[in-house]
């Protein structure tokens, strides 16, 4: 069942505008990878590294190779909801994170959509692969 | 000059991710939209005013009629930024709005986009034009 | 490698605009959700069903409830993607679906991205499982 | 009565989907800016000019520095809109475009939307005013 508790994580909390929705009354689908998008980029603002700093010092960028999202209960307009951030897996160039997006209700909290997402650390010239910054990894483990 | 001091208004902030971006490296004109409206959703908010129950509990809906907007300066990835709310006008079933979006920099706020807002108050059935909720007129007042 | 022939398929036309770039240069990753749905939309339309008809006629809508994709090279401003639909499995309430995006180059077509898309049948009131209408089975069989 | 004939001018089929809808069923009023560039893009491309080769060989793009729009009858999903362009003004280095948004019914065509758009030329590196192309002037001529 999807009500139960959440687990321990990073969590980010994001309302639903008109901008999030579709003709079907509730969150567009595709928007859940911004919401989860929003949560991995404050994870990270929260551990001391801003992407568009990475960029401009480190010279390296994280894109996005994978992306796999079961959508298990519709959100609507004003909802707020949590978005939390997990790791799975670290590697010397990408990471893969566990993603939950959870509303609260009266009964308990709700699972609405849950995912994994692989990025990759590549050079922001060339878009090749690179090691992601050592102080980054470190402040994951 | 842009770079001055921002009135007395409602204040919302909003942070700039990736998917408000375009390849020019800056967040995409049409997204400014979506800022000044996440600013006035919240505004009604504070006041007491969910748009969701407005149109469960009224039959009455907000819908956008008229937007003019100037883009002044470029916002950034990671940027926070501050858009703020102020009535030009009330009238029974429509209100003006005037809407900025500035910017905190080390020597000031910076003005990045401005613009007017038309919202009309529609039966959420037909949308046909409807009188905005007195206690709602009352709370802007 | 990734340049090769795409499968024989339904296949749509995306030009990317604007819009569906990020500061990155490249086309936003959760856009190819959009390109990936245009392309089921108008294979659905090419094969006689039309979505708000079929809302209206028969009651039912259907809805996204997984998606996987990868996403391989970028797609740049000005590009003309291609992007196919064919049918992984049938069965009464819901569609699977692989879906490619494919650019074409000089020296052969390109895979940007492919993913897999499930997709539910429901009703457009509850929101509950319904069968696909028969007629657009024996469509797609 | 926004039921009459356009104007000869420059025309783009769009097609409405589900990204560009919102709750109230409706296409989301922002979107309409994303339609009108999709068109200047288009209309662009037939006089010869490419934005990202413009951008590579002459180091000049657009950008788009004030939208005036109004919203004047809703577009649902499946509906194919037809956008115009129509050169307003022609000046050294911007040009302010007239865009309308028409839809085909069973008795005529149905305004949806319409706007002026200012768009500037500048240099794709400091973002500063620059020369729009001869060869462009000469095109709109």
């Amino acid at each position: 069942m999807p009500i139960s508790s959440p687990p321990p994580a990073f969590r980010f909390p994001v309302r639903v505008y008109w901008e999030d929705t579709d003709a079907g009354g509730v969150v567009f689908y595709a928007n859940y990878l911004k919401f989860f998008e929003r949560a991995r980029t404050e994870w990270l603002r929260g551990l001391g590294f801003e992407q568009e700093i990475l960029r401009i010092r480190e010279g390296v960028m994280f894109i996005v190779s994978e992306t796999a999202v079961r959508y298990l209960r519709p959100a609507r307009l004003d909802d707020l909801l949590q978005v939390s951030v997990t790791i799975r897996e670290a590697r010397q160039a990408s990471l893969q994170l566990a993603q939950q997006c959870w509303r609260s209700d009266p009964d308990g909290e709700t699972l609405l959509a849950e995912g994994t997402i692989r990025i990759g650390c590549v050079d922001s010239g060339t878009f090749r692969p690179r090691r992601i910054p050592i102080s980054l990894l470190e402040a994951l483990a």
